[in-house]
C-alpha cells in the first residue's frame, strides 16, 4: 500500500463539524489501491475501559488522476471524537492510519491510544457555518458604469453613446448608473436572478470605481444614498439579495487620507494608515520611479492601506457595518482579500455577522483559500478554479474528459462540504474575457459550459450579458455597455438562460442533498449525474465528434443539439440534454 | 516520481513567515526518490510581466521512514510571495509541483500563473510569534501539596508524614505549599531552574487542585496572595520565570456558580455556564447514574464550562488577565485545552498578551495540534509525542535507533520553526508514571534520556523529584512527597543534573541556531549533532550492548559510562558523551 499517498488532518476540510451533530471525515489514498476503509471511532474516555465504540464503512465519494477520496458521516455522543482509519488494499495489507502515522494492522495496535486522530470537543462556537440562503441563489454581477444608463440628473463629462459595439478604453466613460438598474429590475427578475453583486458604487474617480475617495457616499454619477436604497428594498421584494464590493485592500490615491500624507508627509496622522517604507513617498532613480509605499500591485494610485493598524481597521469595519445598517445589504464581495490580514477578517466577520447573522462573506481569492475559510473569516471565494477548468474543457478544449473529471472531482473535495455549498460559480468576470469571446463565439460551447456550472454544487453567477451573448476580450473589453434593444441581443440564448435558471431552481435538493458523480462514458461523453430521493437528474455533455445516442426518459429537462425519435435520444456534437428518471435505470456506457 | 507522496500548503507549518522577513518554505517528497528540489519565486505581479524572479535550491533537512523533508528560506521583496517547486528525482523525472498539482518540467508550464503557490501578502500582525525568553528556560514542574512544606498557620486536615517512600492514595493531603517552595528557591537556582510551572494554586477541595471552587483565590492550605506575590518576586530576582496552570475547560463542582445550578436548576442564572443537556442533572437508570451535563472525561465533580458563552468567557479572561497584573506570572499552562472552543483561546491569546506581550501560552495537548498553533492561540503544546519517542527508545527499549531517528525527525518539522524552538519538552509529569520507574531502576538510562531532552530544540522541563531518583506509577503514585534529606536523594543523579542543565545553557546557541542532524552510526550508536559556528556539538548515545569507540575530541562536555584513554573515548552500553569539535572532523561512522 502506498502510505506515502495516505491523507488526513483533523480541524481541516478533512475532518470537520458539517452542522449541529453530524461530522465528516476524509480520507485521501492512491488511487485504485484500497478496497475498503473502515473507521474505528468513539469517546476518547470511553475508549479507556475499553476500546473504539463503534466501527463505520467510508464510502469512495470521488476520485481525481492520483488519488482516490473516502468520506464518511459520524456523529459523537459526548461531542468529543477520536478515530483511526483501518485501511485494506487490493493486494491484501491492511494498515491503521492515526495521529502517529501508519501501522500494521492487529489488535495492540488497534488499542493504541495516542495513534487516534482527535476532534476533542465539537464546539458549534467553532463550526464552520455559511448562510443557508446562499446556496439557492441565482447571482446576477453589474458593472454599474456598464450595465444601464437611467435618467439622472448628471453624468460624467465627455460621456460616450451607448455603443454596444464600441470597445471602451480604459479611461472612457458611458453613463451607467442606479437609476439604470433599478429601471431593469424586472429584466432581471423575469430572468430568474435571485442575487445582485455590484462592483463598487462608493465615490471614486475611475469608471471601475476600485480607487476608492469615500467609502460612505455612493459615487454620485452612480446615484445617491437615496437611490440606491430604494433599489436595494425593490430587489428585496422582488426576492433579490444585494451583495456590495468592498475594496479594503488599498485606497484611491484622490482619497483625503492619502492627500494628507502626500501633504504633511511624515507629519501626517494618517501616515501609518499605510504601509509607508520611507519618505519621499517616490524617488527617482535613473529613469525609473521608486515608490517607497505598498499599493495594489505596482499601481501608484492605489495606496495599500495598513489594515491591521487599530484606526484603520475601526474605520473600515465601520464601513462594513454602515452599509449593512444604512441600507440592508445582504452581502460584501471582498476584493483583493488575500492580501489583506487574516486578523483584519476575523474582526470583519465578528462585527458583519453581529449585526447581520446570515450576510454572505465572499472573499476574491484565486488561488487555494484553506486559510480563509476555517469558519472565522469568510464563507467562501469566486471559484475561479472551477471556471478554468470549465473553460478548458468546453471552450477551449484544452482539457480531455479524463482530465476535466479529474479536476471536478478534485476540487469539489477541496473544502469543507458547507463551503463548498456556497463557493461562488461563475465562467467570467470584469476581471477575465467573456466566455462567448473565449469559445470564439461558439454558442454550443457557451450553453455546454453554463449548463455544466448550473449543475454544480455552489451559489452559480452570470456576468451580465452573457446571458444575451456579450462579447469581448481582457479588461477593459470584457466591460462594454449592456445592449438594450431586442435586435442587438441573442434572444435563443436568452431563453435558454432563462430554462437553465429554472432548472437549477428545481433542482436545487438534487444539486444540494443528492450523490454526485460524474463519469466519462465510454463515447467519450461527460454524465454528471445526481441520485435523490428514488430519481436521478442526468446531464450529458458531448463534446466529441461524434453522436451519442441514449435511451429516451420520461422528463427531458433541458437540451441543446439533442434530437428525439421514437425510442432515443441522440446528443448531437457539443450538444447536451438533461434528464430526470427513476433512480433503476442504469445510464449508457 | 512518486506524485502522491509530494506535500506542501502555504499558511502552515509548510509556508509560513519566521521572522520579520525570512519565509520558510517546506516540501515533502518519498524518501530516497528525490535528488533536487528548486524553488522558482517572486513577487506575483513582477511574474506577468517576466516569470519567477529567482531560483534558490531547497536543503533536505530531515527524513523518517518514509519521507525526504526540504527546506528553504526566502524573502520577499513586497511582501508578495509566488513560488513552485521544480522537482527532479533520481530517475530522470522533473516535474513542477504547485497550486494545481504536479506538471511535467516545461517553459509553459513553468510560466503557468495560477499553479503558482501563493502567500499572498506578509503580514507581521499574521505571523506566528512566540516569546525569545522561552527557548532558553530550563523549567521545574512543581506539584505543590507534595514539593515541600513549610510552616504555614494552617494544613489540611488528617495530613499524612512527610514520607518520600509512602504511595500516596487518590484523596491524600501531606501539607505541601507556596511557603515550601519558597524556602527551596535557592535549591532550585543553585539546580539551574530558570522557570517554574505550578500545577493549579487556586482554592479547590482535592489535592491537586484541578476541581477550582474559586479562581480569585490562592488554596488557603498553599498560602495566600501575599505569600504567592512574594514568591514570584524571589523567583523573579533569581531570574526564575513562573507559570501557572489555568483549569478553565471544567470547574469544582463546589463552586457557587454549580452550587448554584444544582440548587435553583433552570432558575439558575449560571445554567448557561455548563454544557447542560436537561433537568434533572442526574438521572438513575436501573443501577447506572446518567449525566445530563458534560464534564472533564465523565467525572460529575468537574462540570465542563461552556466557554463561548459571553458571561463565561468574560470571567475566565478575567482571572487570566487579573493573575498577571496582580503577581506578574510570565506564563499560563492551559489545561484540557484542546476541548475549549478556538474562539475562547484566540479571545484568550489578544486579552493576555495586551497586557503582557511575552507572556507564555502552553496548551496541554497531548495530540497534533496545528489547530492551535497557527499563531494566534497558543505559543507551544507539552511535546508528549517527543516524550513517548524518548522513552520508548532508551527506557523501554520499544524502538530500533531507525524508527527512533524518524520519530525525531518528523516532530522536528510538524510545527513552525518558532514554535518548535518553544515546545514544552518534558519526560514525566503528574499525569504520567516517573521516568525512573519507566526504566525500571536504570539510572542509565534516564541520564541517556534527559541528556537527549535537553539537546533538543524546545523548552525542557524536569518534573520536580526526578533529579534525585524519585520514584512513582502512574498517578497518583507519580505525586509522592519530595525527599528533601540528602540521604534520600541521589545525589550522583543530582549532581548530573546540574551538569546536563550547564551544558544545555552553554550550548543553547548551537541548539537553536545551528544545523541539526541525527544520525544512526553503523554500531548502532546514535550521533546528534549541531554545527554552528564552525564548531560540531556532538552527542553519542550507545544503546547497544557493546562498547563503541570514538576518536577523543578536545572538549568533552557531558559523560556517563564513557572511558578516556590516550587515543580515544570509550562508550559502555547505555553510555553517554557530549563533545565539542572543530567543523572539519568528520563523525566516526
Amino acid at each position: 500500500m502506498s502510505i506515502t499517498a495516505l491523507y488526513h488532518r483533523p480541524d481541516t476540510e478533512y475532518g470537520y463539524l458539517y452542522d449541529e451533530e453530524k461530522v465528516h471525515l476524509r480520507l485521501k489514498t492512491k488511487k485504485d489501491e484500497v478496497t475498503t476503509v473502515l473507521v474505528h471511532h468513539g469517546d476518547p474516555f470511553i475508549f479507556y475501559q475499553s476500546s473504539y465504540q463503534y466501527q463505520t464503512a467510508m464510502k469512495k465519494i470521488g476520485a481525481d488522476y492520483w488519488f482516490d477520496y473516502w468520506q464518511v458521516e459520524v456523529v459523537a455522543d459526548y461531542n468529543r471524537l477520536q478515530y483511526l482509519f483501518d485501511i485494506q488494499s487490493s493486494d491484501g495489507d491492511r494498515i491503521l492510519f492515526g495521529d502517529r502515522g501508519a501501522l500494521p494492522y492487529s489488535e495492540e495496535n488497534l488499542s493504541f491510544y495516542m495513534n487516534g486522530f482527535k476532534l476533542p470537543y465539537l464546539h458549534q462556537a467553532d463550526c464552520c457555518k455559511t448562510p443557508s440562503w446562499v446556496a439557492e441563489t441565482i447571482w446576477y454581477q453589474i458593472f454599474p458604469e456598464r450595465f444601464a444608463k437611467g435618467p439622472l440628473n448628471s453624468s460624467p463629462q465627455d460621456c460616450l453613446a451607448w455603443d454596444p459595439n464600441r470597445k471602451p478604453g480604459h479611461r472612457d466613460f458611458f453613463g451607467g448608473n442606479l437609476q439604470g438598474v433599478l429601471d431593469k429590475l424586472d429584466y432581471l427578475q423575469e430572468l430568474g436572478i435571485t442575487g445582485l453583486y455590484f462592483c463598487p458604487i462608493f465615490e471614486a474617480p475611475s469608471n471601475h470605481k476600485y480607487d476608492t475617495t469615500d467609502y460612505f457616499s455612493i459615487d454620485p454619477y452612480f446615484g445617491d444614498k437615496k437611490l440606491f436604497k430604494q433599489l436595494v428594498q425593490e430587489a428585496h421584494k422582488r426576492g433579490m439579495k444585494v451583495m456590495l464590493d468592498a475594496v479594503f485592500n488599498h485606497i484611491g490615491s484622490l482619497s483625503p487620507q492619502w492627500q494628507d500624507v502626500l501633504e504633511k508627509g511624515e507629519a501626517s496622522p494618517y501616515k501609518d494608515w499605510f504601509h509607508i517604507k520611507k519618505f519621499p513617498l517616490v524617488e527617482e532613480v535613473g529613469k525609473d520611479k521608486i515608490l517607497n509605499y505598498h499599493t495594489f500591485a505596482f499601481q501608484g494610485k492605489m495606496p495599500k492601506l495598513n489594515t491591521s493598524h487599530p484606526e484603520v481597521k475601526a474605520y473600515l469595519l465601520e464601513v462594513a457595518t454602515y452599509w449593512i445598517q444604512e441600507c440592508d445589504i445582504d452581502g460584501w464581495r471582498l476584493d483583493v482579500a488575500n492580501e489583506i490580514d487574516h486578523g483584519f477578517w476575523k474582526d470583519f466577520q465578528k462585527a458583519v455577522l453581529a449585526i447581520k447573522p446570515d450576510l454572505y462573506i465572499l472573499g476574491e481569492i484565486w488561488h487555494s483559500a484553506h486559510a480563509w475559510l476555517g469558519g472565522d473569516e469568510f464563507h467562501a471565494v469566486m471559484n475561479y478554479p472551477l471556471s478554468q477548468s470549465i473553460k478548458d474543457y468546453f471552450l477551449t478544449k484544452r482539457l480531455s474528459a479524463l482530465t476535466f473529471q479529474s479536476h471536478i472531482y478534485s476540487q469539489l473535495l477541496t473544502y469543507r462540504r458547507q463551503t463548498t455549498e456556497v463557493l461562488f460559480n461563475l465562467l467570467d468576470s470584469h476581471d477575465t474575457e467573456r466566455i462567448l469571446t473565449t469559445a470564439k463565439g461558439d454558442k454550443d460551447a457557451v450553453k455546454a459550459a453554463l449548463t455544466f456550472l448550473f449543475l454544480q454544487l455552489g451559489t452559480p453567477c452570470i456576468y451580465y450579458g452573457t446571458e444575451v451573448g456579450m462579447l469581448g476580450g481582457e479588461d477593459p473589453d470584457c466591460r462594454r455597455v449592456m445592449p438594450w434593444e431586442t435586435d442587438q441581443q441573442d434572444q435563443e440564448l436568452l431563453t435558454f438562460m432563462k430554462q437553465l435558471i429554472k432548472l437549477r431552481k428545481k433542482q436545487q435538493d438534487s444539486i444540494q442533498k443528492g450523490e454526485f458523480r460524474l463519469d466519462v462514458l465510454e463515447a467519450g461523453v461527460v454524465l454528471l449525474s445526481y441520485h435523490y430521493h428514488g430519481r436521478r437528474l442526468e446531464a450529458y455533455f458531448n463534446q466529441t465528434n461524434q453522436i451519442f445516442f441514449l435511451e429516451k426518459a420520461e422528463q427531458v429537462l433541458l437540451s441543446n443539439l439533442c434530437q428525439l425519435d421514437k425510442e432515443r435520444l441522440s446528443l448531437l456534437p457539443q450538444g447536451i440534454v438533461v434528464v430526470s428518471r427513476e433512480e433503476t435505470y442504469r445510464s449508457a456506457s
